[in-house]
């Protein structure tokens, strides 16, 4: 069930970004949304009479300010769109008003239309409405601030995803397998007194592996999915000197379409998030690797190979002028501390504009005089020359990271989770399938096993907003913009 | 006659702030606008078709990226408004695409614009293009740039009065009158070589003297437009040491609404623009009076009353410590400075705080000694204790303000010039209607009479756009912003 939100009185807000320009466009929502305007809005000297609206029809007028004394005064030229209920985002009566965008005139705007009895709108209390009018579901909603957040093309795409609604409707599908499989304990429970053994259990346990897997594959999309909203993940990794301050540097003076400030995205002041032909990458820069027996410098490289578990993508950077024999050492020292199923390791040979060039057949016994320790293939390793001085390779660079995350992204047409609530409802979910398939393994009464069938179907209600509370509410739409 | 302008093509642009916000607008007008919205804009997976499009009526639905080789991807849900012309803003085609207002979908959506066959739109073409179509007039259309950059209640007023048309139909008041006598005069040259004395020459002075006393008040009215839209200028004067820079901080602290920053108008460092109940003020701070041979300091005291001939009001500081005889020749010495025909002058004795309380006697008596030397009635000057430095005697420094300028203001109905390029235009006109006048009292052929006649309606004319050249248009039109 959807908790009760208090919906009687008429909202209003500036629905634009803030600051002048063309135009602005102001919304009414709410019981008294036509009321309102109409007292506002005039036609030839006339109020605009209610009976003549129509929905989903614009109409030319004078917005005025009242004065009982004397002939009201107008405050602009505006077009006004009536929307009827339930035919409106919100579900409810609703009015948008499109001014001349002065500053003046939007302040003035609202003035009036508070003084008419409207309230101020909070953040994402239009999407709020629409939510407890069912106009879509609250996994629906977060898409629509993830949709207006959205930077780059790839992020886009994922919004538009949730908004179109193939998320919820494998929530549904997991939700119904789930009630299925309560059924079937439920049953087994009205025969426990006869105590017979139940025949369709293979046919349960079937249904929860099943609802398992594919819990599991949204919750492991949930990387992915982060990388996208977030930016990929890429670490610089090296020896000291090796110039990966000089290939971060390289890299932000190209793209100029550096996106400088995510709020919540910049962790540390070394990362830097960037936007590569539609996606965005988060390079984040390290300390130099070498052995020390040094504490502090320790600490330091300690921190570097943590940033390299955080990482989806590795460069490792290695100085080509030091000879064949150290930068195979190199290479092993950075291929030691990834890990083949979690990243994939660009190793960039680095400093080319002072070294001659490198031919392909180099390239190829260096790659695998390094994998040939490796048990694993190494088809998740790269490997290029570069110069982060004169900027030869990058665009190479550019290709590789590009080549990699769309490779990683092959299976986008499947849902990706990128929502932390939905990551961390689907993993209690997981746990508490856990728990259902354990307590049928070692025979726990069913009823108690039903109980934990029961929380996992709480978990999973909670994502698309079946089950919620006023808090999660709150948490959701707060973050949402004013007018949204 | 009104320029050609190019406007086969049908242009687009994001008509609201930049910014993130709930939704943007972005306009596009011109022959093709209906043509690619619908290539774009899909219902029920299907293009929409053209010819369903009815003018002010508004659709849900999609906008696509169309791709020949697969099923097209929804770039946004968006609520598109037609409009056909001519019942539009620009008299053209046009369609108004709301978006959800993210950077990256008001971006991509003027990408496929684009790819469709539309221009991104120059700043206020689209006010152009209306212009072009007659929707308005030049004055009416620099009014919309105006309305949109108002910041107060009397600026936005102003603009609103200038886009009503109000002044347009003075000026074609005043054209129809120069037509007649023209037609006058031209009935003359006919006669001329009959010698006769025209007849109706009395009534050709008495048409000219009208015509005349009519641009000089609204050329008059400039001042005070001017003032309107820049901030009324208030030049704060007074001796070294009277708390003049503790005054203006004082109003700047305790107003909440400061202007701080409006283009073109701080033209000095020591200038503030302060909304005081939807007035801007602007103050100007001034270098201290004193007797001195000094020649630099001279350079500033002359300054100062220079600052003084530009204000419409001059606060007079007067340290109220100094005595009765100290105040009255301080006061003699700033009102000897200023203009009582342009000039309010409001004397502030302050260091209230640091003296006995002054009676509504002494100050009258102060007010009588001061003005006993001018000719002039003391109605347009004010007297009021103060201290700057505890606050005390603002608020009614600030009532007084307000008074001032709704005194100043009464005639308000009247048609304020507040365009510096309308101002020029009606000073050549009223030059050019001069030299008529010398013209027909000298004797001078009436041939070259006429042709000052026939300047004095061309400039009339470059106001409202009826005589326009590409020139003045691409300046006026400049002022817009982009989407307007």
């Amino acid at each position: 069930m959807r908790t009760s939100f208090l919906s009687d009185d008429t909202i209003c807000a500036v629905a634009t970004p803030s600051g002048m320009g063309a135009i602005a466009v102001v919304r009414i929502s709410g019981p008294q949304a036509h009321e309102i305007v109409c007292r506002l809005f005039y036609q030839h000297d006339k109020p605009f009479p209610k009976e003549k609206i129509e929905g989903y029809r614009s109409y030319y007028g004078h917005i005025v300010i009242p004065d009982s004394s004397k002939e009201p005064e107008t405050l602009d030229e505006v077009l006004v769109t009536f929307f009827v209920a339930p035919h409106s985002f919100t579900g409810e009566d609703s009015v948008e008003i499109s001014v001349h965008g002065s500053l003046y005139v939007q302040q003035r705007l609202m003035e009036l239309l508070v003084e008419q009895g409207a309230r101020m709108a909070m953040p994402g209390e239009y999407t709020r409405r629409a939510f407890v009018n069912r106009k879509f579901d609250l996994a629906q909603a977060e898409a629509v601030a993830d949709l207006i957040a959205s930077q780059s093309e790839a992020e886009h795409r994922l919004a538009m995803n949730q908004l179109k609604g193939g998320f919820s409707q494998e929530l549904r599908d997991l939700r119904s397998r789930l009630v299925e499989i309560t059924s079937l304990i439920e049953l087994e429970l009205d025969f426990s007194e006869e105590d017979v053994e139940f025949a369709d259990r293979s046919r349960l346990k079937a249904l929860l592996q099943t609802t398992q897997d594919h819990i599991h594959r949204l919750t492991e999309s949930f990387r992915l999915g982060n990388a996208i909203k977030n930016g990929v993940p890429v670490a610089i990794v090296g020896a000291t000197n090796t110039g990966k301050s000089t290939l971060l540097n390289a890299l932000l003076q190209e793209e100029r379409a550096i996106v400088s400030d995510i709020a919540g995205t910049t962790r540390d002041s070394i990362e830097e998030v960037m936007n590569i032909n539609g996606t965005l990458f988060r390079f984040i820069d390290t300390a130099g690797i070498r052995e020390t027996d040094e504490t502090i410098e320790k600490i330091g490289i300690e921190r570097t190979f943590r940033k390299i578990n955080e990482a989806d993508i590795v460069l490792g950077l290695i100085d080509m002028t030091e000879g064949f024999e150290a930068m195979t050492e190199a290479a092993r020292l950075i291929l030691e501390k990834t890990d083949p199923k979690q990243q994939i390791l660009v190793f960039l040979l680095n400093k080319s504009d002072r070294c001659p060039e490198l031919g392909a057949e180099s390239i190829d016994r260096l790659k695998n005089t390094v994998c040939e320790s490796q048990s694993e293939s190494s088809k998740h390793i790269y490997i290029q020359t570069l110069s982060a001085k004169t900027g030869k390779g990058l665009d190479q660079l550019r290709h590789t990271l590009e080549e990699i995350q769309q490779g990683r992204s092959a299976h986008q047409d499947t849902t990706l989770v990128s929502n932390v609530r939905h990551f961390e409802a689907l993993n209690h979910a997981s746990a508490s399938l856990d728990a259902v398939r354990r307590g049928l393994e070692e025979g726990i009464p069913t009823d108690l096993v039903a109980q934990d069938l029961r929380e996992a179907l709480y978990y999973l209600g909670t994502i698309t907003g079946e089950i919620t509370t006023d808090e999660v509410l709150g948490s959701v739409f707060s973050r949402f913009c004013v007018g949204k």
